[in-house]
C-alpha cells in the first residue's frame, strides 16, 4: 500500500459508518475479509490483555448471522446510530496491511425522536488491500475498544 | 472535477461550520449558489420521499433573508453551536457536480454555559465547481437529514 | 510548507489527541516547540480580546510540569477524555509556519462508566515545521478555545 493509505483507509470509514448509521445493514459484513476478528470490549479488558469481549465475531460468516439475527429480532428499527470519527492515525504500513487507530463518538436516536451520546472509543484496526481492486481496503481484523464499562451492546447495532 | 473532490469538499465544509460556529453568519449563503435548494428535514420524511421540511429555501436571496430575520430578532447572541464533521462520502462525480453525504453532530452552548448534544444527522449535498476559482466548491443543494424527529429548528441557527 | 500542509496538520492532530486519550501523557509536551504558548480560554474572552486565561503557559517545561502535576495528585486515572476533532481549517501558509483552525468535542469518561460532553470549541494554533523532519509539524501556540464558560479544567487533563 502506497503512501496514500491514509485516504485509504478514511474512505473505507466513512463508507463504514454510512452503512451502519444510513445504509443497508446487511452490507456491513461485506466490510471484513472472510476471515477476520470482530471484538467489542473495553478499554480497562484491552489495556490488561484480557480477552473479555462483550461482541466476539471470528469470520465474516459470524457477521452475517448477527445481522441476520437483529432484524429477526427487529431490533434495529428500534433506533439508529450516528457515528463520528477522527481521522485514522496509520501506526505501522508493510505494503500488504496498514494497521491503524480511529477514534469514534456515537449517538444514538431512539424512536422517540430522543439522543444520547452512546458510546465512544476508538478502532484498533488492521486493513488488507483487497484483492480485487486496488483503491479498495476491508477489516482484516476490528478491535472496537469501547472507552466506558457501561455499554450495553446485547442487542444494538454493531460499532 | 478530479480526483480531489473528496479534499475540495472536505475544505468546504470546514470553512462551512467555522462560518456558523466562530464567524460571521452574514456569510453563510456564501456558500450557496444563486439558485440553489436548502432544506432541512427528518431521516423518517427523507426515507419515506415525503416533501415535509422544516426549514425551505430555494434560492441564495432566501437564505440572506433567513439571516436577516435571526439577526433581527437577535436569535443567534442566545446560543451559539459546535459542528463536528465526519470525512465526506463521494457518491457520484461527473466532472461538472458531486454528490456527497457527510455526517454531522451540533452541540448547542446556550449563554449560561450549558452544553447538549442538539442534532446529529448527514448532509446530503450537491456541490457544483466555482465559476470564477477552480479550486473552490459551492452547494447547490443541501438537505440536511436530521436523525431525529425532535428538533426545534424554529429559531436557530443554520445546520 | 507546501500544498500538503492541511494534511500535516490533520495527522499531528490524530497523533495529539491519541496521546491523551489512549496514549502516554508524558509525551503530550513533544507536540510543542522548547518555546510556545499553550493556553484555555473562553470563546467569550477570545472575542473581546481579554487576557484570562484558565490555563497557561508559557514554555514546554511548563507543560512538563503540568504532566507531572497531574501524575503526582493521581488524577488522570479516575477519568479519560475521547476527542473528536474536524478537519483543520487553514487560515494562513508563510512557508515557515502555518495557523489553523480546528474544532473539537470532547467526551469526558468517568470511572464509573458515565459518559458526558465535556467540552466543546476549537483550536486556534500555529504550527512550525519540526527542524529535524521535513514530514512533521510542531505546535508553537495552541490556544484553546471552549464554547462554554462552564468548564472546569482545574485538575483536568490537558485539551
Amino acid at each position: 500500500m502506497a503512501q496514500d493509505v491514509q485516504q485509504l483507509i478514511a474512505r473505507a470509514q466513512a463508507q463504514y459508518v454510512r452503512c451502519i448509521d444510513d445504509g443497508d445493514l446487511a452490507e456491513w459484513p461485506d466490510f471484513f475479509t472472510p476471515a477476520c476478528v470482530y471484538k467489542i470490549t473495553t478499554a480497562d479488558n484491552y489495556r490488561r490483555g484480557l480477552p473479555g469481549a462483550m461482541i466476539y465475531a471470528a469470520s465474516r460468516g459470524m457477521l452475517v448471522d448477527r445481522v441476520a439475527s437483529l432484524r429477526d429480532a427487529n431490533i434495529y428499527e428500534r433506533h439508529s446510530y450516528r457515528h463520528v470519527l477522527g481521522q485514522p492515525f496509520v501506526l505501522s504500513d508493510d505494503g500488504n496491511e496498514a494497521r491503524s487507530e480511529t477514534s469514534f463518538m456515537v449517538a444514538r436516536i431512539m424512536r422517540d425522536g430522543s439522543t444520547d451520546l452512546f458510546a465512544t472509543g476508538r478502532y484498533c484496526d488492521v486493513y488488507v488491500r483487497h484483492a480485487d481492486a486496488v483503491d479498495e481496503v476491508k477489516l482484516r481484523e476490528r478491535i472496537v475498544v469501547c472507552d466506558s464499562s457501561r455499554i450495553d451492546t446485547l442487542l444494538a447495532l454493531p460499532l
